[in-house]
C-alpha cells in the first residue's frame, strides 16, 4: 500500500495523469473532425489506451487509501470516479455512439481535480452558488413577470417571440443580451406606441440584477 | 387571536404559503398557452381557489395582530395587501379581462415577501434607489443632450430615429446597448463625415455612467 | 448687497431657478418637434424670457459677491456664466439658428451646478479624468496598432472597413461593441483563414482595457 | 560617458524622443493612405530619419551605462531594443515590404517604455498575467466542453458554425459576444427543440467566468 501512496504523491505521475488528460482532450477534438475509416480505427485504440489509463490510475489511488472506502469521503475523488466510470460504457453501433462519445468529452474536466489552481477557481465558484441561487430565483421572478404580460399583450402580434410564456422568457434572455432587440420593440410599438416602456424598464431591472449577481459573488469569492 | 398567532409562525403553514404562490404562478403560466373551452373553465376555478385562499391567509395575518391597524404599519404587509386586493377583480368578459389577467401575474411577487433571502436583496435594492436615482438623472440629461443635439442636426437624414427628441433619445438608447448602432452611424455619416463622434463620444460617456451606477450601488449594498 | 446674499441663499429662489431650467429643457425639447408657424413665435418669446431670468440670475449671484471678480474664482460660476451668454447669441434667420438651438441645449446642464448631489458626481467624475486619461492613451494606441496592422492586410479585401488607419480604427471601435463583428471576420478568413486570431485577441485585449479603465476609475472615485 | 548619462536623464531629450514616436506614429498612419510615388518618397526618407534617430538614442543609452551588457538587465531596455532592432528590416521591393511596415507599427509601442504612467500600467498588467492565465484555462475547458458536445450533435444541421471543434469554439465565443447569437439557436432549436438550454447554460458560465477574470484582476492589481 505504502508504494500506492509513494505513486500517488510522486511529481511525475502527476505530470503523466496531466498529460494524458490533454492528450484524451485532443482525441476527442479530432474526432470532431472527418474521418476516414483507418483513421477512426486508431482513435477507437488510442481512446481505449486513454480508458484503460484512467481506470488504472483511479485504481491506485483506491489502493493507496488504508481503508477503501475512504476514497469517496473526497467530493473531488467521487468527482474523478464518476467520470472515469462513466466513460467505460463502450462505444459500440447505433444510437449509444453519441452518448459514450459525449461522456467521453467530460474526461477534460479532471484538469479541474488535478490543477490545485484550479480547484481553487472551482471551489470558490461552488461556494458562490446559494447566494448566486437567490438571485437567480429574484432573476427568475422578473423574467416570469415580464414573460406572462408579454404573452398576455403581445401574443397575437408575433407568436414566434410571444407565443407563451417558455417563449416569451427565451425572448426575453434575447432581449436581456441587446440581440436584436429593437426589432422586436419596434414590432411592438406600431400596435402598442408605449410598449418600448415594457423592454426599457426591463433592461435596466435585469442588467442591474445580473451586474448585481456577478459583482456580488465575485467580491464575496474574494473575500474567503 | 393566539391561535392565529401560532398558525402565522407555523414552519408548515408557511411552506403551504409559498406551495400556493408557485401554483398561481403556474397556473397563470399555463393562461399563456392555447387553451380549449374545457381546460379554461378549470383554470377559472383553480384560479378562484387561489385566490380565496390568498384572502384568508391575509385575514389570519391581520387576526395575529393585537390591533387590526398594526398590520398596516409593515411595508411588507401593505405590498402583500394591495397585491391580493389587485386580484379579487372578477374575471368576467370584456375588456377587464386582460386587466384582471395581469394583476394576477404580480401575485408572484408575494414570493419575494415571505423567502427572507428575497427581502434581503429586495431591501438592498431599495437601499440603493436614492443614489441610483441622481445617477439615474445624470445619464437623463446626458440623453437630453445627445438627444436634442441629434434631433436638430440628424432629423431630417432618418425621421424614424431622430424625428423628434423623444424618439431621439430612444435611438440613443438603442445606440447605448450597441443595437445596430453602425447602420446608424453610417447613415449619418454620409451627410456629416464627422458625426461618428457624435457616437463614440456618447457611448463613452453612456457606458462610463451606467458601469458607475452599477458598481457603485452594488458596492454601497455590500457595505451595508 | 446684503439682499442679493439673502434673495442667492434663498430656498425658494433655488428652487424657482431649477424649475426654469427644467422648463427651458421643454421648451427646447418642445422645438424638435414639427412646429405651426404661431407655435414657433410663442416658443421664442418663452425661450427670450428664459435667456432674461438667467441673465438676472447671474447678475444677482455677481452683485452677491463683495467683489465683482471674486464670482469668477469658482469654477461652477464660470461654467453657468459661459452657458448664459453663450445662448445669448440671437436667433434669427439663415445659418446661426441652428448653432443658436444647439448652444441652448446645454442650458440643463446648468442643473448639474445647483443640484448638490449631481454636482459632487461631477467631481468625482473630474478627479478621476487624469487616470482616465493615461489609460484611453493605452487603449489608443492598441486601437493604432490594430488599425495600422488591419489596415496593412485587410486593405484590399474591404476598403469600406479598412481603407485607411482611421476608417480601420473606427472599424474596430465597432468590433469592441460586438456590434456585426463576425460578418467582417468572416470576410477576411476568406483570405486569410488565420485572421480570427486578430480579432479574439483584439477583442480580449480591448475588454481588459476598457473594464481596468472603467473599474479603477469607479474605485478610486469611490475612496475619496 | 557621463555626458551620454546627462543626456540620457535630460527632459528636453526625453520630449524629444516622444515626440520622434509620435512622429514616426504619423508617418505609419500615412501611409496607409493611397499615395502617390512622389508622396511615399518622401515618406520613406522621413522613415530613413526616425531610424536613425532611434538607434543613435538607443546607442547612448548603451554608452549611458558603466558596462555595456548591464543594458541589457532592464526589461524594457530589451523591449526597446527589439523594436529598434526590428525596424531594421529595409523597406525594399517584394513580401518583405509588408513586413517593414508590420515592425514599424510596433514602434508606437516605445511610449509605454517612455511614459512613466503608461509603464506602470503595463506592470499592473503584467503582474496579473499568472492569475488570468489560470481564469482563461478554465474557461477554455468551457468552450472545449461545450464546442466538442457542439460538434457532436449540431454538426450535421450548420457545418459552417459547428463543422468540427475548433469552428465551434469561434461559434461559441461568437456566442458568448452576443453576436447574433439567436439565428444560431432557432436553427438548431428546429431540430433541437431543448437546445436553447445549450445557448443559455453556457452564456450564464462564460459571462460569470469572464467578468470573475476581469474583476478578479484589476482588484488584484490595485490591491499592489
Ligand atoms: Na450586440
Ligand atoms: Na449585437
Amino acid at each position: 500500500q505504502s508504494g500506492f501512496v509513494r505513486l500517488r504523491s510522486n511529481k511525475i505521475f502527476e505530470l503523466v495523469v496531466v498529460g494524458i488528460i490533454i492528450f484524451s482532450a485532443l482525441v476527442v477534438g479530432a474526432k470532431t473532425f472527418d474521418e476516414t475509416t483507418r483513421f477512426t480505427r486508431i482513435m477507437d485504440y488510442l481512446d481505449l489506451g486513454v480508458t484503460i489509463f484512467f481506470v488504472i490510475e483511479i485504481a491506485i489511488r483506491m489502493l493507496a487509501e488504508r481503508r477503501f472506502l475512504n476514497f469517496f469521503k473526497s467530493g473531488w475523488n467521487i468527482f474523478d470516479f464518476v467520470i472515469v466510470v462513466a466513460s467505460l460504457i463502450p462505444v459500440d453501433g447505433g444510437q449509444s455512439v453519441l452518448l459514450a462519445r459525449l461522456l467521453r468529452v467530460f474526461r477534460v474536466l479532471r484538469l479541474v481535480s488535478i490543477v490545485p489552481e484550479l480547484r481553487m477557481l472551482m471551489n470558490a465558484f461552488l461556494k458562490a452558488l446559494p447566494r448566486m441561487g437567490y438571485v437567480a430565483l429574484f432573476m427568475f421572478i422578473i423574467f416570469y413577470i415580464y414573460g406572462a404580460i408579454g404573452s398576455f399583450i403581445f401574443g397575437d402580434i408575433n407568436p414566434f417571440y410571444w407565443e407563451n410564456i417558455t417563449v416569451s422568457m427565451l425572448t426575453l434572455f434575447r432581449v436581456a443580451t441587446f440581440e436584436s432587440w429593437t426589432s422586436i420593440m419596434y414590432e411592438t410599438m406600431e400596435v402598442y406606441p408605449w410598449s418600448w416602456l415594457f423592454y426599457v424598464s426591463f433592461i435596466f431591472l435585469s442588467a442591474f440584477i445580473f451586474l448585481n449577481m456577478m459583482i456580488g459573488v465575485v467580491l464575496e469569492v474574494m473575500q474567503k
